[in-house]
C-alpha cells in the first residue's frame, strides 16, 4: 500500500499493519510539531446511502489520526478511551481528506488530543479523545 | 446479503443499500419500543493490531444502531450530527454484537439517542448521538 | 446542610465539605448497586435567563453523580477525565432532580461511567463520563 | 457588576442577565472574527474539595464561551444542545480564565462550536458543543 496509489503526497508513510484500518482506508500519517497529520482517500465502498463519505468512515479515520498523534508524541502504543466527533460538513468520493491531531496533554497514562477533518478549506468533522498509553 | 449468512438471529433485517455500512458489516436491525436493536458479527477485516475489533468499527456500528432507532420510532431519514462512545471493553472476532439504540428525546428536528454494544454479558462500547431528521 | 431542609428525602446523605458543589447545589447522594443515585433541588439562583435551569448547574450535578457512582464501587476519590452531556429537556426551579450514575467498568486507574438527569418522568439530561481513580 | 472589579479587561462585557452565570461567575465576554472570547476569575466559592477549580464550574464557563460565540455569529438566542469536555489540567483560585470560543459551522437551526480555557499558557479544559438557534 503506497500512498502514490492513491495519490497521495509521498510525505505520508504507512504506520503498522491493522487489518480494520487497510480494509476502510487505507490511512497514511506524517508526524508533526503538535502530533500528527494523516490522509485517506475515499472511494466507492466508503460512501453511505446519501453518496457522502459515512460517518463511520470519519470516526475512523479521525480515531487513526488522534491515536497516531499520540504515537508521534510519546513513542509508545496506545489505545483510545473515549472519542466525541462533530459532524459539521459531508465529505465527497474521491476528494482528499487530511486528517490534522493535536496533543493538548500527556500525563504518565493518558493523552488528551483533538483534531479535525478537512477537505480543502473545509471542515468535515471535529473531534477529541482521550488516549491510554500501554506501557510495559 | 442474509443474517442467517452470518449465524444472526432471523428476526434481524437489513435496512437499505448503503456501500459502507456493507462494506465494513453487513449490519442487521429489529425495532424495538424504545428504538432499535442491531446485529452484526465482525470478521478478520474488522479488527485491528491488537487482534480484537476496530474502535471505528465499533463506532461505525453504533452509528448505525443510533440512526436504525432514531429511523423506527420517527419513520423518518435521519444524518448524525454528534456522536460520543466510550471504549469499555475490547470485542472477539467472530463474536456476535448486538447494538441496543434508544431514543430519549424527539422533537420536530432532532432527535436524542443513546445505546450500547454488548458481546454476551459484556458492554463494550457505550455512546449517545444527536441526530438531525430530515424532512423534505 | 440537612436533606430535610431542601425536601429531599432522607436517605439520601452529604459527600464532603466542597466549595463549589455547595455554592451550586447543595448535592446528596445514596449509594445503588450499579453506583451512586443523587438529588438536588434547584432555587431561583439556578436558573438560566430563560427562567430553566441552566446548562452548567446541570452539568455540575452530573459530574457530582457520575464521580459519586465512582467513589461509591471503588471507595477511592477521583478526578473527572473527560464528560459529554446532551441537553434532552428543561428544569424547573423547585422541582426535586434525580440524578443517576452507573459505572460500567472499572479498570486499575479509569472508570467507565454514564448516567440521566430525571425530574419526575422526564429525562432532563443524559451523560457519560470517563473518571481517574486517585490512588495513593 | 463590572470587570474592572474582577480585574478582567474592560473590552470584556457583560451579556445579559442570566441568574446562573451571575451567582457562578460573574462572566464576561468580548466577539472575535470566529466567535468569541471569554473571561472568568474564580473565586473561593468556585473550587472542589481539591481546592482547585471545579469541574463544574469550568464546564459552566465554556457552555456560556460556547453559546456566547454562536450568538456572536449569528445574532440569534441560542440553546445548547450537547457538550462536550475534557479536563486537561487543574485551574486555580484567582487566577484569570481565557475561554476561546469558535464557530466551525452555521447551519438554519444548528451551530457547531469549540474551545478551550486558558490560564496563561496552560490549557485546561478543551470543548465542542452543538448549539440549536431559536428563532421566532
Amino acid at each position: 500500500m503506497n500512498p502514490e496509489a492513491y495519490d497521495i503526497p509521498a510525505r505520508f508513510k504507512r504506520l503498522n499493519d491493522d487489518a480494520a484500518e487497510d480494509h476502510i482506508g487505507p490511512f497514511f500519517y506524517c508526524p508533526t510539531e503538535s502530533g500528527a497529520e494523516a490522509a485517506f482517500r475515499p472511494g466507492a465502498h466508503n460512501v453511505n446511502g446519501l453518496g457522502t463519505v459515512h460517518g463511520g468512515v470519519l470516526m475512523t479515520f479521525i480515531d487513526y489520526t488522534l491515536c497516531v498523534a499520540a504515537v508521534c508524541r510519546t513513542g509508545l502504543p496506545c489505545v483510545t478511551v473515549s472519542l466525541n466527533s462533530e459532524f459539521v460538513g459531508p465529505g465527497a468520493e474521491g476528494a482528499l481528506l487530511l486528517g490534522l491531531g493535536e496533543v493538548t496533554r500527556m500525563t504518565r497514562s493518558l493523552v488528551f488530543t483533538r483534531g479535525e477533518i478537512r477537505s480543502g478549506d473545509d471542515v468535515l468533522l471535529t473531534a477529541s479523545a482521550v488516549v491510554k498509553l500501554i506501557r510495559q
